[in-house]
């Protein structure tokens, strides 16, 4: 019998101020940024989770995150000058350090300044990515991922997409879709795989999706609560063995998000040499993503086309998240057997929600296993 | 004394699900394609009084019309693949077919697809357009216009206007317009033509719209209900005879709406590779007829400059409709005896949504006169 | 102690049809485009305060302002066709005078067009701006500026903001940004200038604000009530001596407004000739103000890489306007001794207000002392 859709649905995608779920997403350090998105002595607006803020690097190369308007006017602290590891406001000139004080203030009195301050976020640089704790009272301690700290080429990469982040979260806890919305892919190589059984069980860091191929091959993806993935990419080129990828889902606001992404490819020596060099080669002259996507979903264009763009697989998933809506209607859905990762999802989700606006603890993730628990499967097993 | 407007204007404008006036339009076939707009083995979403639903050509080149989302997790089903005649969506591969019956769910156990399905709609492919039935209860005969089988040059075409289909309605009702707004255009050969005195009446089918203009000659075009229009058009060229154009407007939302159009020229034999030969030339280097009305209505274009405009005549409507706000405001209107047309219009139609409402018989239109009661006048009779 | 802020600022920002801040700025003349801005025997639609008009030059050469649409069947004047100093409607030749009268009403019967009449508004060019008054009963005395009337090169310029007029307005009451989002362009030939200090006084024509340089070089700005602005612009050129600038910023509509600007250049004679010179060069390839200060916003562009733009300062005052917000939010300002200009102004515009609302006399501003009142400061002074 089809499991009954979350009647809760909404409770779920909405993560601005005072919302619940956007407690919970706030009370986990979020990547805001990439390390080049932002130069020494540069400022630029944020926004995350349907908030502003400023972000800024100081001369030092320290990035700071605050609030994003100034407090004199409610000028957009962004267009300013960074001097120092602090943020002078275009408007009249108020300085505030990285903490949030207000240290001038240059046509008022002596000491007016010390009477002004704005919000500060504690932020962190890590792996080609900042990071920011946007919750409530003292910030918990920095998660590391130390077997992403290894030796190999790291790259990071970032990506918006125009429809809510949980859109994402389901699309990631569904091994099923591969199979079809993947199907002309590198993920299988042009054919279609088979069909896998899907189990799914909670873990210390979120959940293991379990999928089972036809041909007896099974693929374990490990989704870390409250938004992040892990994978194994299937090897690629001369010297291909199996790469990691991690991503952080973060809305942008209720009807997009960012997703911020690390790829570490476990090559080192000579092998690195060999993945670095076609990389040198022209800038792609494909046309966007987002375009193409709307183009599908329009029907101008059948995703088949585009079978031989380098980044098919993203503008499959920008076509099947977004074609469930922005806010995906959940009420009217038909789920089964194979939705079971969803259906576990949206249950933790939920009881951790519920915690949190009951006042109790919420469950402590925590990426126990690491790199290994994850588990790839190449497709013609 | 001029007459006081209609106060029930905004029950007419608004078609969406759930409205009156959509019920009246829905219990009719409309046409929501033209044959050309979509191929075998294709699908593409379609939006028609506000509301979505999915168009494909099945291999075998029967047109169909779906649901727009698949019943699983909504996914728009016009992204997916054409399989024979049944449609495979595009996320886990959930089969329907042309019926909405779901006929594979391939990751779910046997026998369950059997319990899904979604709504489909009766769809008939007629002089090169493609009709859908989207009301309740069984669809009414699909009624055929014998006349305009006849043989000679078919030509189907449409357009979409960005203003409530009942603005191009009653422009159709109002012959007086055609002595200012196209006033330069082919329609009066460039010249003033005399101002008619109107006349109306309803008809089997709908409207008869008399003009008699000061020098006697007569113009009468029909209208018939729902929202069609038959006119003679002005001949032209070397074996120039009066040509039929018959037109549906169709609304997209309550903002905007379709019109498709049927041009038949009576013209076989060597007239007809006459008229043939100078369409094979180049294509239009014009600006499109949106572009231009939006520039005249900003004032940056005044009209009599795209006198030579090969669309001039649609620029003309495209200003007069738009130019009147996209739901017009009727409270506020001024009408005379000139407006007969108009106000018999709503006369009618506001009598059938009552019936309806009422749960009353609404009348049976049919176009009983065929071409023949419609009346071309040369311009300078 | 910094100054509460304003908490009545909402009734300041909305100058809609009803609202005490629309009838406030409908009292004063309020020029509408400039001279160049409509031909002779042309029609513009106008939006002003968030009403609509329409906009015709007579082929005498005389601007007049009507209704915005036909009172027929409401369709947009400014499409129809200017006859005489009249204007005929667009969709059925319905004609009007200056005056708003009907003329002509082609299809209906003699007499018909004595019943029908829309508004019209007293309308005045001057300077090389048409003014218009739109408010309730007689208007006022036009107000002539013979200052500005005087020899010299007189150059008109409008520009659009998309912002809440006031933002303008507070800007123009707070000499201290110059030190600031100025900081790098011709006012301040590149350097910071020191922070002045500020004072402010009510005067017959509005606010005069003094701004007191650390050097000892004292600036005067005259604002005009309700919405004028006068400055002294610096020596430019050879011939360089002080210019005078005036404007008004007139509301579109709460979200953006109008500038129209009068710049008078004290030249005649050879050094007139020798100012014209240059500007007969080839046109500017510089992006527009408003889209670089979009850029500069989104943290694309720092201000500081356009200080060569022509433009420069007023990309910095976009910047700083719509940095602010759209309209901007004055309850959570902290307001210090620098805003006495700022804080003037709005206590100004609430008693008048406030007397308005009451039916009591507002103040009747007048600009007694002409350009004498306004005082510029040499950068180094």
């Amino acid at each position: 019998m089809p499991q009954k859709p979350s009647t809760n649905y909404d409770k779920i995608v909405r993560t601005g101020p005072g919302t619940i779920a956007g407690r919970y997403m706030r009370s986990f350090w979020q990547p805001v940024a990439r390390t080049e998105d932002i130069l020494a002595g540069r400022a630029k607006p944020l926004r995350v989770m349907s908030e502003d803020f400023t972000l800024y690097r100081g001369e030092s190369g320290v990035p700071q995150v605050l609030a994003p308007t100034c407090a004199h006017r409610g000028t957009l602290l962004s267009t300013g000058w960074v001097e120092g590891d602090a943020l002078r406001c275009f408007y009249h000139g108020w300085k505030y350090g990285p903490d949030g004080r207000c240290i001038e203030a240059p046509a008022e009195r002596e000491g007016f300044c010390k009477t002004v301050s704005i919000r500060s976020y504690p932020t962190c640089e890590y792996l080609g990515l900042i990071f920011t704790y946007l919750g409530e009272g003292e910030a918990p301690p920095f998660p590391r991922y130390r077997d992403l700290e290894a030796d190999g080429i790291r790259e990071t990469s970032s990506y918006r997409r125009d429809c809510n982040f949980f859109n994402n979260l389901e699309n990631q806890c569904d091994p099923v879709h591969v199979a079809f919305a993947h199907r002309t892919s590198a993920f299988t190589e042009g054919g279609l795989i088979g069909v896998p059984q899907v189990s799914a069980e909670e873990t210390d860091w979120g959940l293991a999706l379990r999928a089972q191929r036809p041909g007896g091959g099974v693929r374990v993806t490990q989704f870390g609560m409250p938004s992040m993935i892990h994978i194994k990419s299937s090897p690629t080129g001369p010297d291909g063995n199996w790469s990691d990828m991690v991503a952080w889902r973060v809305p942008i606001d209720d009807l997009c998000h960012n997703s911020f992404n690390i790829h570490l490819h476990h090559l080192t020596g000579a092998a690195a040499e060999r993945y670095r060099a076609p990389k040198a080669a022209a800038p792609s002259a494909h046309r966007p993503v987002a375009e193409l996507g709307a183009a599908v979903r329009r029907g101008d264009i059948h995703i088949e086309e585009l079978k031989d763009h380098p980044d098919i697989v993203s503008i499959q998933d920008d076509v099947a998240q977004l074609g469930q809506g922005i806010i995906a209607d959940r009420e009217n859905e038909y789920l089964g057997r194979s939705d079971v990762g969803i259906i576990l999802l949206r249950k933790i989700w939920l009881r951790e929600l519920d915690a949190l606006a009951a006042g109790k603890p919420t469950k402590a993730w925590h990426w126990s296993t690491g790199l290994d628990a994850t588990v790839g499967v190449p497709v013609n097993a």
